[in-house]
């Protein structure tokens, strides 16, 4: 950190935060900042120069494992916008960055800090605004029918349909209770990270072959930061079979957008986000 | 209600409750459930043969005003939720009626109710698609910016947009704290329904107006539930004016979707609220 | 039948009639309605507590074989006309139900029955829009080239384009003069039902499983009315198979439409079907 | 007419045929073709070289009084088939030019000729095509509401929607029994030909206007062949306004698709109108 | 050539012209007008009795190779424009032919000539327009990766995107400088007509046949003039196959279009190009 | 410029370069790079930290005025390519900004240089890009209708045309010979930079308010680069008038994303610009 106040003053809000005692846990949850945000070496060049801190997310309150279904996501928005407006009003940023790939509260918390004039960023919103700067369609890797679904409906809300490919699924839904245990992408990751052979690399990675042949994707890139890990790794793979597709990631994407809004010294409209007495006002809103 | 068990056994949530001692509270919240559901007066036809109960919604968690942002639609969605599954559980219904022109929580609800087989219906999804029915597009009446916000985001999710008209705004916001007094619509609806003069009702056909003859909606409809009771009062209006165009009632829609729901058997797609852990799976979800 | 009026009283009017004496007749055309309407005795439920009577439709004007091109369908679609018009001034019914799949004469029937407020339901019609209040895009089942042709034409007119997934074929075309004889739907039905094994099913669940698997179908139906008898058979193969998907019936699509329309007290609207001299008119039509 | 067999053999077919004693009856219905003919002076030209007869179109089987809703245009289209179908089977004509602005008939007519290696071409049809070539959108002129929502179909079956700026309608309805009688068109006509002001086409001007401005048109056409008419007035008066915007004229732009067929050696896709059993199917049909 | 003057009197201009020495030139540049111009035996029907010219060409100002990709386009789009100049100042025609699949320079073309009162018309963009009054969707063959890129930048331009069923490659990109040589194009021309087997037809009736059946395609034409040639080969197949689409011909299409607009007697819209400083203005302007 | 290299390594590239004795010429062409470069003081921040040239763009080859209608463009985005390959090959920079608002030669440009891995911004695609990210809906502010019209061709390449609400014109066309004086650009700025009123300040600000209240914009941006000057003029009025609605300058954009692909390490798709033999080929291109 510099003497000098950064350009950039950014809080990363982690998407949820299992309980320390969950069986369900498979991040750190404390220590330096640089480790307990997922990829930090992947993301170190971005963020120097930066003024970051990374809040550990709000404590899920529906249960102990991973956000999936539609109700998990309504829970850790709801549960993320404290964080999200405490930071609006320390004054010690001037964006906000949340993680979490299927951004929980995105809306509600571009509601909540449009008036401070800070901007907010998110994975899935900025992935998708990149992938169609770089290509015609994107396409989506996804784990879950239950998290896909859910994610269509982002794609919806940010007018993204047409030019969405597909969503491809590879299945590694996150381990739950009263479910059958699945095939853990920590240890996916772990064998991936090893030179082992991973399946969910080779599946993620015959699915975005598949998007990209048959669906007309020309960008690839996760739904759920549990997959986001797997970006380096299919980008090689691709770039070795010859397909020379960009794989995003979830957090580069939101960090960069971050630092653009930042840079440009823009938010989202008020028209998109209006106060609940705005200052002025439209007759007449198109969808 | 009849000895033998009617073909439809309804639950009713409300859209939320606010405390009883809340100055905003403007509705009765105890007593015989025809009293408590507004409007009862011209829905009670449709109700008849119905086994039908009302819940009073949940407690509000973000304040003692009336949901009208973003903040307060996803406070609301949540806190519905364990009404909605406690209500499957039970056994006692085959649809539930979600009141509350903004639906907080329908998708969520959606996806907690269809492994009972129970049909979930609600009056945004409801009068979108009971008004394509019947026009080419649909105007909706909306009484604030953010709100008609938060509502054109919900056009977007039931993939409606292109079917939209317009939203057309009349300034009638709730009350709320910190905010100067507006014009409550109670004391219009008191007025309209006293024969008296009501700018509420003045400014919503002078809308509704503008959006048949500029934007071309050929039905017309509300979206916040403290703007249904407007209904009776445009369509005369309409009619008088040699306006051949319906005015849709979100209760009645949401009601009459949950009837036809339970009279055809089906329920939302498993496709489209999965499961978490699904009987069959697809490799590619389009959007 | 109730001594006091039913709040339903509905006139339902086949699609087209074929001479009694015709070869390619397969249906019965007298009797009691219950024997006449198809597949009666899975829409009695539905027809309980409605005061019903079916019109055995008009007889066909191009010939004695069962409508399915183009020609065929505008024939059937002047015939039934007058019955419309006639239904219409006898006072008799709040809502008329056109069965036959491809529905025939709808929009001019609609034009005919709205200034006397009386609804007009029809399966093409209903089961687009019921598929489109269940999921995302719903998948056709068709039985021909021409009448599937023909049958993407009411999807564009009824706006339901980018809803429908696909129709997709199994090759059963109605039996007609100078064409080599197909494979009579009559007795696939006939096999279904008794338990044996029937092409016809085989083959609509396999297209109905590539249109979920390849195309995006989420809700399945059929076009033609000849179909309309695989509704429960390949529901419960795909229930078997895991697919959580719904099946419609066009019968029982067209009838719920119909009594919710009454429910609401809605036709469709006067700008869509306007008289010959409206009260009022507007300046600009939107497409 | 040439020694040599001209390059084209058309056959003009009129929309309908009023009975000869009808009181709605303002043109000629015998005599020499070129007086048959609709504004024949401006079509000469490129009917030269053109072996054309024309056919006086099936007398109307609803009534004495000019088409204008559906019901009187699935009549009209209906009526004209035979005369579509004997013209195909008598070898005499290359191409079918279908005369009346709402081509009634026309996806039947195709359906009727394709298998002959007969090209069709219509009004609507061939105006909305050639618009589009010329400019992004088109803005139409209609005379009636009726009228008008039954040709918003036409364009949507077209899938020209999202071409089409606009409708703007001048209220020029035909005469009809139990109707007040209107402005007269042929009355219109005769005074703008002889020179003085007509209000038809000051309001089909003035309407030509806004849909430029306003709504977006970049090329205008009339709907009812009843206004091909205005179409060298609309014409004159824009380019003495300073736009530079074509106005097309329905009966010029069909015979140039026919003449464009014919050249091209093209009918319409076997695939857009199958015939009963045609040689290939597709499995799949994309709407 | 006849003594009174055609009605059409148009010149062609070869999309660009490679030097006399380049090892890449496989055309005549010169001789009678008839040898130069590529399929001139399948054009002479609709050439006779037009007055025609042929420009061969602005010379290439990248390289001797033939156009293929986004800059080669460029270039020779810009090379052409002051032969349009040219063509319009002398007076001679009144109606221009762009040659050339691509149409390098077609919109700046039409910007060139409208306010001469003289319509341009190119391959793709006529092609585009005649596919779509023939059928729903049309597929696209395609030679190189570049080139459909460029190809799929006009689609948009032309607004046809939702009418492009796909593009499908066949693999053989023009040689040039640096690449390995691929499989000459005049090479397989010569042997297709000479009856011998060539794997240019045969892959692409191979795609003609999968977009078809997959993509749903009901009309086909070729993007690069350099496969023009295989138009009557692929029809032959596809109609021996079966299958009843329209395979066609850029040039057939792009002299019809002009022949058409010279009949009509219209150009584009001034709204679409408009000079430096129009007569009229929009205030707005939709996209 | 800093000891160790900078992390972005930047070329701007002025659209186009009047000769120095252009009558038309109102910019500084040399001197020292901050001078060059249009509005420099409002961008200095965000290239603080930058290693950035500026290129003074290529000598105009069509005259010595400013580029505003389709040819013009085409000229000078030939014009610019040999200086983006140039900067490629030096291997000096790792992304190119290019300045001019209709950005001529993007395509062309990204194609040359996508296979060095650098990536290209421009200002009309960033513009639109960062717009869309902010509100549901863009409008546009331009000054010319040939100049519009090109720009419109822009949206509809970026598959903006659904997110764009209108291109809103202000008649402040660029001097050119032959063409009355109209004016000047330059004396406007000059007078708002001096506090004194602008009438292009003021129609501006009139447009922007028409096409938020009308049109349904919820961001503004410029889109010639002639215009960015106006940038903080319009938004602080909407700002005075309580509108909170972001007004982008193209420059910053384009300078923002370029950053952003630098951060991220993308450059565009290699499908979206393929070499002339990519390493893996694709059957099928959707469009």
């Amino acid at each position: 950190m510099t003497a000098t106040p950064s350009r950039y003053r950014f809080l990363l809000i982690q998407g949820f935060r299992l309980p320390a005692d969950s069986p369900y846990l498979h991040r750190k949850l404390d220590g330096p900042k640089e480790q307990t945000v997922m990829d930090y070496p992947i993301l170190a060049p971005m963020l120097e120069g930066v003024d970051w801190e990374v809040h550990g997310g709000a404590l899920t309150t529906y249960g102990n494992w991973p956000v999936e279904n539609r109700q998990e996501f309504m829970h850790s928005g709801l549960a993320r916008l404290p964080i999200v407006r405490e930071a609006c009003e320390s004054g010690k940023y001037n964006a906000i960055v949340l993680l979490g790939g299927g951004e929980p509260g995105f809306h509600e918390a571009c509601e909540i800090a449009r008036p401070y004039g800070i901007p907010v960023s998110s994975c899935a919103w900025s992935q998708m605004h990149v992938a169609t700067m770089l290509g015609s369609r994107f396409g989506v890797i996804d784990l879950a029918e239950s998290h896909s679904s859910y994610y269509a409906n982002l794609i919806l809300q940010h007018r993204m349909d047409r030019r969405c490919a597909s969503i491809r699924l590879i299945y590694f839904p996150h381990d739950r209770p009263g479910c059958p245990s699945g095939r853990p992408l920590h240890e996916e990751r772990a064998k991936a990270r090893a030179g082992e052979r991973s399946e969910a690399v080779e599946e993620a990675v015959e699915q975005a072959v598949a998007a990209i042949e048959e669906d007309g994707a020309e960008v690839i890139f996760m739904s759920c930061s549990g997959l986001f890990w797997l970006q380096p790794f299919i980008q090689s793979r691709l770039d070795e079979m010859g397909w020379e597709v960009p794989v995003l990631h979830g957090y580069k994407c939101a960090i960069s957008m971050a630092k653009a809004m930042v840079d440009m010294g823009v938010t989202a409209s008020g028209l998109k986000y209006p106060g609940d007495r705005p200052g002025r006002r439209r007759r007449k809103k198109l969808v």
